[in-house]
């Protein structure tokens, strides 16, 4: 069995297996795949990261709370070794400094709560993912709609799915749980999961 | 008791108080001061933060490494609800898109650390302790070798510390304990940390 799935026992005394993917943006998110077996999709489960509000230089920002962070973590209460994809972006030019320390300080508080609480955490580049899921294009803006349509067309059949991806600033929702889903597919998994993943690459890029 | 200092019993079968300082920089260290009773200075440990290197554009860069910071922390074994003072900088202005995130991610990751091991973190500028400590002073340059004497001088009594801090390049570890010199401090305390604060700055003071 590859190390991104775990099997172990849960209280109903199945075997399980879950991965989880974060966006670890102040309006990121933490998904939960869970499944009776490696590669099923019966429940997908989508947290909100954490927030509170700071004063900075006398204005109210939104920022990451680190203590709603590790409550969240440890009410999951998933097995150790857990594999948690995460992304990390890396400062970009078009964004003030104050801007990349912020995003540089999320991502490193999910990493270090995760890490704390025995995931198994793998860093992806957030060009890597979006690439591979075509999400990103050579001379094509973004469209941050693109991320929801395809999260929901990839778990169309999961219960609540399209619920938890109806509006549109529920795109980190969508992120968190492709970052999951990529991360899945991109070590090699030949299940389920991994062939709903090929398959909506493939219509994808049939469309492009 | 003010929060910041708490009594609990070791395998000695006596009373201790800790209080720790955190400089997250990739340089930076963890200091931790241990006595036998609130404001006495017994032992002073100073952990270099641990990093590893990592490719970046194909050149290799050191970055903090986070099992290594979750080793150190588990490692260290202090009850829960220590308080740590840990710096927080904020992207500047001077600095690369790059260097804030990287320095955003350090500091968060310590956060995170910290919080997922129970300790009871404190977030605090670093002007207001470079200030407060009179290592900060209006159009003077600052002198990354001030740090290190000012901590000799604090600790000088204490075995060890004089060591810790005889190169130029421990200045990172200088600014961790003076983190948890400062933060006691500042914190209103009357006891005889903070009254070696107060002397000390007191003569910084006369001397400027």
């Amino acid at each position: 069995m590859p190390r991104a799935v775990r099997a172990f026992p849960t209280f109903r005394s199945v075997i399980m297996w879950c991965v989880v993917g974060c966006d670890p943006d102040v309006g990121g998110a933490l998904a939960v795949i869970t499944g009776h077996d490696v590669g099923i999709v019966d429940t997908v489960r989508i947290f909100d990261c954490p927030t509170q509000t700071v004063m900075v230089n006398r204005s109210p920002r939104k920022r990451v709370c680190v203590d709603g962070m590790v409550a969240l973590v440890r009410e999951l209460n998933l097995p150790a070794g857990t594999v948690a994809h995460l992304e990390v972006g890396g400062g970009r030019s078009a964004y003030n400094s104050q801007t990349c320390f912020v995003q540089g300080a999320a991502s490193g508080t999910w990493h270090g709560v995760l890490v704390s609480h025995d995931f198994d955490v793998r860093l992806v580049a957030a060009s890597t993912w979006k690439w591979a899921l075509t999400l990103a294009r050579r001379r094509a803006p973004r469209d941050k709609n693109e991320s929801r349509e395809l999260a929901k067309r990839l778990f169309a059949d999961v219960a609540g799915v399209a619920d938890l991806l109806r509006l549109r600033k529920d795109h980190g929702r969508a992120e968190a749980l492709l970052l999951a889903a990529h991360g899945h597919w991109a070590e090699g998994n030949r299940d389920p999961l991994a062939t709903r993943v090929n398959c909506q690459i493939a219509i994808r890029k049939s469309q492009q």
